[in-house]
């Protein structure tokens, strides 16, 4: 852990050394940074953290032998509880599943608290904004890694090709969670690095993006076969497939007028082609419960998406149907999922999605040797006072150590850490609700995130100039 | 129009002559037929026929010059108008859009009145159950083409096969609503013959069936790949694709234990290879509203679905991306349709199913000298006593006159007419909530619809014993 460096301007912003109360809400594996950073911030000044759980065991192994840190119980469903843990907090990071924010974030704008979370602004959450302006708390939202650590690289470039009176006329965007390179024969170079349901479920619905000024729309079974290949000078290939709804941005980065627009998340090349065959099939279809579950193995369950034949095995129906090589890398990434084995799947009842997401689990569970990475890539291109096309590329890429301080918990947890270290010193001054393309916020944090190895390379690639 | 036979069994069973009123909900295209021959019904018992309608002037046309029929106008939601109505009446048989049929349903209980329908039971209104019981009044539902003559035609078959002690091992039910062979270039041999929303967002959500005793599931995005071929003689070749829950009949049916379950729709050899072409796209989903849609041409519509590229035309960029010949049917209908003409869609909004079914009605819409065709098949395999396997393939094709006598129209509206004339009569004798599985139901309605013209042919297919 780098050493936190603003110790003296805490001091000047908050003379009277007043002791403040940094309320923590969930103390899973992605709040392990962040806890461990609040710990070394309590070291330079005076801060009371508090780790409440459901787990009252988890949450205390997280403070343990900190003697301004404390764990206790926590049920975001008992009102009383809720309000009285609050009450005592002057900051709160709410890390509890989304769906749970709009409880913290009521009584926080009632009191006039102030809170953190990584997740994005919801409608019924952006009500509040009155509130918590009138109260004179601050809510800061999407401010993990994605969305967060997004939205302050990009408004970075963005805000100074704007400064420099240039004109953006491509943004493209992607972001992953993936395995570090290692010498384990996964051929997937990926295991759950996050909410495993949320990956079986990613990309289904729409995607919608714009393409050289027109507006482009993916149905979800083309969804993964419409990809990208992404060099990273040092890290290699990856390849990246569209995000639901690119246009969104158009309105927070401000990009109205924007040629080309296209957000996505990144892959080792050949997942998204393997991935794919799951779509096809409709196992990851989470909409109605299948039959006989209880006697169904890996086999049964890639079947029941195939016609019958009694003549041919499930990988030649498999292959046939798709349309893929029996030897091919795809059949090799499914055979190492044992899905083609009389393995019992071990549930009771469930969707595809659930069934399919407890065989994957079988084999993608992170292991106390398995280390993360986290790469995220920006393409800005952009035309200068002439005419003249210019692009800027920029990544990043954090690794985790092992299986507890992974890279998604650094790249969540450091950001809204370093967040709330700001704005507990008072550099960071605001009321009512903001997200991170603020330059008042990105530029702090991004500062301190530096510092601490969550840094971007950013370079100009040489492009044609117009003919 | 056939007449109505059965007179003088309406004396004896309705001996007082006393005059019954039938209210009609709804006047538009597809209740021609029913209420033709309630008229003619009309002209052998004492019989009121009220037509009641939004569109006043729709509903006097049905009824014109008619003595004992009047026309009313009517909005659903008028909770005194449907009081007073249903009050009047006897017998109210509903042509509403289905979600309506619940706020008609829920009077006729309370007033004993009794009820038919084309239309699926829902579990609100099977809720009502109790209540007609006890007020006396019946509520047949279920009772048009699909669902309607096809429970009717398969009971008939599966009640003998059970009653001749053999062993059902097999089921599949097909239906379509298409266009009579003509002379006419369509090479979709199709139009819309019924509600254009439904055939655009057919096989949406997923599929399931029962093959060999093996559940099989399919995605939507396969679904009119994996059709069958079907041959009807005297009319030809037919394809069949799933629809949504076949499983749905082990109930209704009683089919549990049955090996091959298998429901679906008919359409003519070269539709569903055509029609997926849709589906790759995505431009059958209305979850989304698509942007620019005003300025939108039907060239336009097809290639936001398509990569960017400046230098391939749209044609080519589809036929790439989904791997079909240029030169080809499927090519050829797309062409048919106007789909890479610039000439503009007409819309100022809408999703990708609703810019679709507006550019596909263009050309799909019933035109005055149009035939429609229904195409009913069912496949009944079974064993005899020996463990010997046999098979029975019935069919029905009824064709339309024109536009507005079409075949759809006989077939939804015929089973209704004579339903409720075998109830008038006093020859169905029911209360409570009923589908026409019942033999009591099936059989009278069935001789009934055959001395109209609608009728089943009934064949033994010869099968190898087995060995």
């Amino acid at each position: 852990m780098t050493p936190v460096k603003s110790y003296n301007l805490a001091r000047v912003i908050n003379p009277f050394f007043e002791m403040q109360t940094v309320l923590v809400l969930g103390a899973g594996r992605s709040c392990t940074s962040l806890i461990n950073y609040l710990v070394e911030v309590g070291k330079t000044m005076p801060l009371k953290v508090i780790v409440a759980d459901q787990d009252l065991e988890m949450a205390e192994m997280k403070v343990i032998g900190v003697s301004y840190a404390s764990a206790t119980k926590f049920d975001v469903f008992d009102e009383t509880e809720r309000f009285e843990l609050i009450h005592k907090a002057d900051l709160v990071i709410s890390m509890l599943p989304a769906a749970f924010h709009i409880h913290v974030a009521a009584v926080c704008a009632g009191l006039g608290k102030s809170m953190l979370t990584a997740s994005y602004v919801t409608p019924d959450i952006q009500a509040l904004a009155p509130e918590f302006e009138k109260n004179g708390g601050t809510l800061i939202m999407e401010m993990g890694l994605d969305p967060g650590i997004d939205h302050m690289s990009a408004m970075l470039v963005l805000d100074r090709i704007k400064a420099d009176g240039y004109t953006l006329t491509g943004f493209e965007t992607f972001t992953g969670g993936l395995l570090a390179p290692s010498d384990e024969d996964n051929p997937w170079e990926y295991k759950f690095t996050w909410n495993p349901r949320n990956v079986v479920m990613a990309g289904q619905g729409y995607v919608k993006f714009i393409q050289e000024g027109r507006y482009k729309y993916i149905p979800y079974h083309r969804l993964f076969k419409r990809t990208e290949i992404i060099h990273i000078p040092g890290h290699g290939y990856f390849e990246g497939y569209a995000n639901r709804d690119s246009l969104k941005y158009l309105d927070s980065y401000d990009l109205h007028g924007i040629r080309t627009l296209y957000r996505g998340t990144l892959r080792r090349p050949g997942f998204c082609k393997a991935w794919d065959v799951f779509i096809q099939l409709g196992a990851t279809n989470d909409s109605y419960e299948m039959h006989d579950v209880p006697a169904m193995t890996h086999r049964q369950f890639i079947n029941s998406f195939l016609s019958y034949n009694p003549h041919d095995s499930v990988e030649l129906k498999l292959a046939h149907y798709l349309n893929i090589e029996l030897e091919s890398e795809i059949m090799y990434r499914l055979r190492w999922l044992d899905l083609f084995e009389e393995i019992p799947v071990g549930l009771d009842r469930g969707t595809p999605a659930q069934i399919l997401e407890h065989i994957l689990k079988k084999k993608w569970s992170l292991q106390p040797e398995d280390k993360d990475m986290i790469v995220m890539w920006h393409k800005f291109d952009y035309l200068d006072g002439t005419g003249d096309p210019h692009q800027i590329q920029s990544h990043m890429v954090v690794t985790g150590t092992d299986d507890l301080n992974t890279g998604m918990s650094r790249t969540v947890g450091l950001p809204l850490g370093v967040t709330a270290k700001l704005w507990l010193e008072g550099t960071i001054k605001l009321s009512g609700i903001h997200i991170p393309t603020e330059k008042s916020i990105y530029q702090p944090v991004l500062t301190e995130l530096e510092a601490m190895g969550i840094r971007f390379e950013e370079r100009a690639i040489e492009l044609a100039a117009k003919v």
